[in-house]
Formats: structure tokens, C-alpha cells, sequence
């Protein structure tokens, strides 16, 4: 094969150039790609230099959920994302839990973490003598990058050692932890770590000078998060369940709630989807904001399996007449710093949400998880899911085929009772338009 | 407060009139959102309709990763990231291992599977004695949805019972396995679990008359897909590492990159950051493709949970002279369906892959995903991440103080020893100016 160099230094005209070469483009498709620089020009610095390579826009719907009361205030929630029952899902229980009290949050905290791996064959004991001193040496080492972050209430809140031995010989750590407040932190934290571990090796190397020098093998902040652990707590009587119960009691509906729920908590595949459906929302408001959901989506799922056994987030306790569901799961993000702050729409989003902190972002996310899983429980135990999705899905397919508002119309009736599928309905079509 | 009700059924412009009355918009703002159809009018239908209370457009860059070599086919993968150093860690990967034999994969199958919960207070033994009848009714229940995807050669492949009594008291189970081939499937998969719960219900109590019906309490796919695994290798002569292991020798590189893995293979702090560097990979390539990537991220970090400890979802192997790095991981995705067909965005990187089937884009999304790990191990171990993140980084915050071409290469310059935060190229860019 030939192996192309320099690519990333081209223009986006030169890059698409070479790309035909390989897949034959049609004037539909240039037509579509070129929608990047022709139309939303406005978008182009900001949003396109937030990644290598770019030759076009990938456009996504930008929502609002409203009706969200979350510790006393009233937010329109903004979500982005490509499942069409999402934002619906959120909105549904939105409203439901605006006219019961709400959803009720705190955060633990926002402290991450950081970690510098090294080998060095000597005692753990050596360094744990001298911790004082070059717990000193390493903090000092990276005050400058942490004025900022110390003006506004951050900072390093402490820094341990560990012997690893376990993983392989003379495999040692040492553990940052740091206080970032209202950014995500990732690119500080590290620079930080990077720092601290020439300074590391300078003061082990000082202090030690005729045993072997220790190696750095990575130094980098962790996503895993459990310190940034948020809850959010919805609760009514039992009886305020009457409007969403459908054919069963809100006591039926409650007991049944309470078993979908302990499924969740105990079964693996169930607890999978389960979560899942908790991330549709917590991404969808990440994305929004322009945090990133990777980081998000892996601190949340090992904090699923803290204790070994993967299981729900989420938490149900019925007692005597109340209904009181919640979610505890970990959220790491930031309202500065970042794609946050170069995404126009990520603005858009923290404006709309009258410019939280991330404290307080962090409790609108998890009230947008729980949103959505109380919704996903709510249809999976009144009747199933498919009903509300395949309404949506045959709108996504009546749109593929460019159907008309009456030929939507009349789909919706035929349908409402047969399976839908991009067969039956191009065939539906087909027999209509003839 | 005052709950609003149907919202959703608004307008795109009534509803902003409705969100102008909470949150102050000024003109800058309006623009903003109505880059929306007065600009990209020809995503409007396709795209909108994918989510409810759409009030604008999200854009990320559609970037392309070149020179993946995978299998002996070489591929441009489309990525869609708003994280600046994914791109270009995938691109990096790709290269060093076009010229080093590509990325080789395969995968265990495309089978999932789907659950029906339900409370039924008599013995499991029951049901298991006529469980070939009640598999046949079943089965029969949802041949009219099965039968494209049986064209396909998909179809139901297995169905199981199983006594969940440790759940709580009745709780009873049956497992249902699917091969869906292209489809991700999962809509048809809650379509034939609903319909199978009503066939179940109707079974029992046909069967046994005189006690108490059983109870549906979910019936759903699961998105952990152990059986969805796809595998992707990579392998090299220690010695080919030299153009990449920077100031150490090949084989320092590579028992320390063994090192690392190691680490993350331990570590539950340092295996999410680890993984989580994998989906970087994995989702940009998902969301390009019209995937649903918070399924694939759940099924995934459960499956890097499977032996009851979370770890690396990357293993390594040194061999003699080989270096072997490998990446064992759950992807369910499809091409056909949802998104994936509504997209046009999602159908321009199907067509950049050469429109690849399941099996093989669960392929490329694992090599993907494998690359990106690569990158930031490799980074990681040799000077650590920063260096190239904080480049990115500047240039995101250039962008953000709208710096000219002049400003920012003077800017290059002066940070190329100095912290990089929003306030020191604030401050810099002031001086300059002056």
C-alpha cells in the first residue's frame, strides 16, 4: 500500500482530493460535505478546530427538555443526540416530577485524581521516611500552574505513595489528588503530574545517588471519579403514581417499579441496558455542553462495579406511601476550559441553563440520567417500550423516503397496528403513491 | 412553578418565543441558533427528526483518520470528536502500523441477546417440562417480524428459561438469543420480546388454569454482548518500534509499554483512563456511522468488569522479538436501521468505508479503538500526553480570542516553554497587541 504523509497538513480541498482517488464521490455527496464551509461558516474556526482532519460537518439535533425543577428552579435542559426517544423520555418524566416536588440533588464533591506509575527496586519505606519533604518538593514544583485554580478555591488536597509490587517488581505509585472546581481539569492535572514526576525523579535520584535512578512509566489523571459522586433523589406518595400508572394501581405500579429496579441491581445483562438508558441523558446534556462523555461513560460504568459485581445506578426504597427513586452515579465535567468554552452551542447550552457552576451542572446532568431511566422503567413496565419508539422510528422512516405531511398522515393510521419496518413501510408507500 | 404543556407540539419558533421568556437572548444568540434552517436547510428533515424539540443544530467536526490498513484493505476512518488529540493519536497509530503488517481482526459473532422478566409463583420445573411447546409458540409468535431478517440468514437462535428466584420471590426469566446480522436490531428485538411476553402470558395461563398468571415486569434486549466480540491484533519486530520509542531503545519501549498495560490490566483508576482512551476511539467512529454509542460504552466497560475486576480492555504480549498488542472488546452496532439509514452524514462514512457490512465495521471501530489506545500508550511512556494535548490546547484557545495567523504563530513561539491556560495567552495576546 502507499502510505500517505503530510496528509493533515492540507487543505480541506487537497484532503478530499486524495480521498476520491480511493471512493468515488458523486456532485450529491460534494454537494453534502460542502456543507461544511459554504453554509455555516460562522462554525468553521471554532467548531473545526476542535479536531485534526476535518473535511465537513457532522450535524446533530440540539434540543430542550423543559420543565425541569431541580432543587427549586425551573431549567429547559439542553440535550444533544441522535436516539430519538431520548429527549422525549426526558421530557416525560420532567414534567411528571415538576408537578411532584422535583428532582433533589447534592454532590459529594469534585475532587480527581491523579496518578504517577514508576519503577524503582528500592524500599517503599525510603520514601515514605522523606513523604514530607518531597510532598513539599512536588507541590512546590507546580505552583505556578495552580495560581488560577487557587484563586478560585482549588489545588492539590493531597499526594500519597503506594507500593505496587503486586503488578511487577519494584512497580511503585504516587497519588495526587486535586481540587479543580469548576473546570474539568484533564489537561491541568496532567501537566502537573508530568511535572511532578521529573521532580520525582530528581529528588529519589538527589537523595539516593548510588541505586538505580526510578523510571517514569505514565503519569495522567484518572477518570475514575468516585469523589465526584452525585445524587439525585425524586420522591412523591404512591398515590401521585395515578397519572403515569396506566392499567395497574399506582401500588401495582409502584411493586412493580421496585422489581424492575432490584432485576437492575441484580442481574448483569439488565443492569447494562439499564445504565445505558442513564447515559442517554447524562451524554446528551455532556454533549451539549461540550464535556467530554467518554470520560463520563467509563468512570460511571467501573463505579457500577465498585463492589465487584456490575449493577444499576439507580435505587428504589418503598416506604410505607412514598415512592423515592435514586440515582448515584459519578460525574466529572467542567464549565470552563476546553471544547466547553471554544463550542459556540456548548455556550449556547450553559446560557440556557443560566450559567451553572459545575457543581452545578453536575446535579442537572444527573437529574437528566434519572429522568430518563424513570421514563424507560415507566414504559417498560406499563406496556413495553416499542410502543412510543416505533412512532418515532416510522417517523425517521417516513422521512428517509421523503414522505409528504399526507402521506405521514395516513401512515401513522395504517401502522398503528403493524409492524414497522423499512420494508413495510417503502411498500406501504409505494401502494399509496401509485 | 408553572408547568408548560405541549411544548413539543410547538413550532421551532414558538418554542424559542417560550425559552426568550426564562433566558435573556440577545441578537448574537438568535444567529447563533437559526444557523439552523436559514443555512443548512438540507439536513433539516433527515437530521431534526431524529430527536423531539429540536431547536438548533449541534456541529462537530467530520474528520478522517488516513492510512488505516486493516486486514490488508486500507481505509480513511471517519471520526466525529469534539476531543482535539483523537483525531491525530488514531492517525498516528494508523500510519506506524501501515508501514508494520496493519491491523488484523475477527470477530466471535453478532449474536444478542434479549431478556422477558416476569413473576410467576410456580415452580421453574414447569415450564421447563413443556419448554420445546412453549419455545414453538414462542417462536411462532414473531415469524411475521423475522422474516427479512431470516432472509438475511439472522433470525432467533436460542431460547432459554431460568429460575431468578434470588431476585426476589417468583422471579423467573427467559433468555432469548438473536442473530441479527446488519442491524443493530435492537428495536426488532423489543418488538418480538413484547410480543413473545404476551404469547408467554397467554401459554401459562392456558397451561395452569387455576393459579395465579404470571407477570411481565420487563421484556428487553440487553446491550451487554459478550457475543459481539470482535478481537483486533496488532504485531511488529520489537525492533521496528525504533522509528516511535523517541529517546529509548526498541526494547526499553517495549517492556515498558508492557509495563503500562500491566498497570491498567491492575489498576482499576488507571484501567478506566485506559479504556476510556479505547471508546475515544470507538465512539468518534460510532457517531460518524449513525451508532448508538452510549449501548457499545455500557456493554463494554461491563465487559472489562467480567471476571468480577474492572481492568484493560488491551493486553500485551512480548515474544521473543515480537511485539503483539490486542484488543478484546464487545461492539454491537449495524448498518442498516436507526441513525445509521437517516443520517446523511452516517451514509457518507458508510460510503468513506466502502460500505462495509456489521461484522466488518465492528472490525474497523475495534481497530479504531485499538489505535487511539496505542497513541496514548505510546505518548504516555515517552515524555508523556501533554506535549501534544497542550498544542491542540493552544490552539483551541487561539481560536477562542480570535487570533490572526500572525498572532498565532508568534504565540507558538512564545508557549513553546510556557504554561498554557485561558488567562496566560489572554495576557500574552494583550501584550502583543498593545
Amino acid at each position: 500500500m502507499r502510505i500517505l504523509s503530510g496528509f493533515s497538513k492540507l487543505g480541506r480541498t487537497e484532503k478530499l482530493e486524495i480521498i476520491k482517488k480511493l471512493i468515488p464521490l458523486n456532485d450529491g455527496d460534494y454537494k453534502l460535505l460542502s456543507l461544511f464551509h459554504e453554509n455555516i461558516s460562522d462554525l468553521d474556526g471554532p467548531v473545526m478546530d476542535l479536531s485534526e482532519n476535518y473535511i465537513s460537518n457532522f450535524v446533530l439535533p440540539f434540543s430542550v427538555a423543559p420543565n425541569f425543577l431541580i432543587n427549586g428552579r425551573t431549567y429547559f435542559v439542553p440535550m444533544v443526540t441522535e436516539e430519538s426517544s431520548v429527549v422525549a423520555a426526558a421530557s416525560y418524566a420532567a414534567k411528571f416530577w415538576a408537578k411532584n416536588g422535583g428532582f433533589h440533588t447534592s454532590i459529594e464533591g469534585t475532587v480527581k485524581q491523579g496518578q504517577i506509575w514508576f519503577t524503582w527496586k528500592e524500599d517503599i519505606k525510603l520514601i515514605i521516611k522523606d513523604f514530607e519533604l518531597l510532598k513539599e518538593k512536588l507541590s512546590s514544583s507546580v505552583k505556578h500552574f495552580l495560581e488560577n485554580m487557587e484563586k478560585r478555591g482549588g489545588g492539590i488536597r493531597d499526594i500519597k505513595p503506594a507500593d505496587e509490587g503486586y503488578i511487577f517488581k519494584g512497580c511503585k505509585s504516587i497519588y495526587v489528588d486535586f481540587e479543580t472546581i469548576d473546570s474539568m481539569g484533564a489537561n491541568l492535572i496532567n501537566t502537573c503530574l508530568e511535572t511532578m514526576s521529573k521532580e520525582l525523579v530528581a529528588f529519589l535520584t538527589g537523595r539516593f545517588p548510588v541505586v538505580e535512578p526510578p523510571e517514569i512509566i505514565v503519569a495522567v489523571l484518572t477518570n475514575y471519579t468516585p469523589r465526584c459522586l452525585t445524587e439525585c433523589t425524586v420522591e412523591c406518595e404512591i398515590n401521585s403514581l395515578e397519572s403515569i400508572s396506566g392499567s395497574i394501581t399506582p401500588r401495582q405500579f409502584a411493586v412493580k417499579f421496585e422489581k424492575a429496579v432490584s432485576i437492575a441491581e441484580n442481574d448483569l445483562s439488565r443492569a447494562v441496558t439499564h445504565n445505558k438508558g442513564i447515559f442517554n441523558g447524562i451524554d446528551a446534556v455532556l454533549i451539549a455542553t461540550g464535556n467530554d462523555f467518554r470520560a463520563v461513560e467509563a468512570g460511571g460504568h467501573a463505579f457500577a462495579a465498585i463492589d465487584g459485581k456490575y449493577g444499576s445506578l439507580s435505587h428504589i426504597e418503598l416506604k410505607k406511601n412514598k415512592f423515592i427513586f435514586r440515582l448515584r452515579v459519578s460525574i466529572a465535567l467542567g464549565t470552563v476550559g476546553g471544547a466547553v468554552s471554544v463550542h459556540p452551542m456548548a455556550g449556547m447550552a450553559l446560557k440556557i441553563l443560566h450559567m451553572p457552576t459545575a457543581t452545578e451542572l453536575m446535579q442537572i446532568v444527573s437529574a437528566t440520567g434519572l429522568a430518563c431511566n424513570f421514563s424507560a422503567l415507566t414504559s417498560l413496565i406499563t406496556g413495553g417500550i416499542q410502543k412510543g419508539h416505533m412512532k418515532l422510528h416510522l417517523s425517521n422512516i417516513l422521512t428517509y423516503y421523503h414522505a409528504t405531511e399526507d402521506e405521514r398522515a395516513k401512515a401513522a393510521q395504517f401502522f398503528s397496528n403493524k409492524k414497522i419496518t423499512f420494508s413495510t413501510v417503502s411498500a406501504y408507500l409505494d401502494s399509496i403513491r401509485e
